[in-house]
């Protein structure tokens, strides 16, 4: 199983990079939100895929793939995912990046 | 502290995106050839940055960021890291990913 990985079409399409540093307060209400806006992310149109980890330090990057930036700015406005921005502002993020880039080629390996 | 972000120019650039599974073995050789990796990527032409995490279950993203395609193809083309990707299919990963894309904005927050 490689569940983390996520199954995209050829390029072109486009990634949010979202490297972020946790503060050590509240884990359970950011693990349940932070689930919730990936179920919430997949519904959206123009959603093709998501990729996330955190190491012991707290330092995460999440990855999510959409077709279009038309498709990132209409995520960026839904008022459930904008209020669960502002509680990472508030709560639980010490620092963060957000990084748009348009995907020209890809490459993928794995082991027999 | 926040060492594990990059600090980067205003876009555009580019970001190599790579997602692995690793496997259970040789953490400690994995580890050092990570660090050298980072080391020697830091002295190529057009290198900007990197941010790398990964979890308790072995999956990791890495986003190396480059001034331009040919920074990211002459650093592919190096020898040792060449040496090191071959270690990397027949000794540490179950699965990658990589996706080379173009950075075309770029927002940051830090908490006061």
């Amino acid at each position: 199983m490689n569940d983390g990985f996520a199954k995209l079409p050829k390029p072109p399409y486009y990634a949010v990079i979202f490297s972020s540093q946790r503060n050590e307060h509240d884990e359970a209400g950011y693990g349940s939100t932070a689930q919730r806006m990936v179920e919430l992310a997949q519904e959206q149109p123009g959603f093709l895929g998501v990729e996330s980890t955190r190491g012991a330090d707290g330092f995460g990057i999440t990855v999510a793939y959409w077709e279009s930036e038309e498709s990132i700015l209409a995520w960026r406005r839904h008022a459930e995912h904008t209020a669960a921005r502002e509680r990472g502002r508030s709560d639980w993020y010490q620092h963060f990046e957000l990084r748009v880039a348009k995907v020209e080629r890809a490459y993928g390996w794995d082991k027999k």
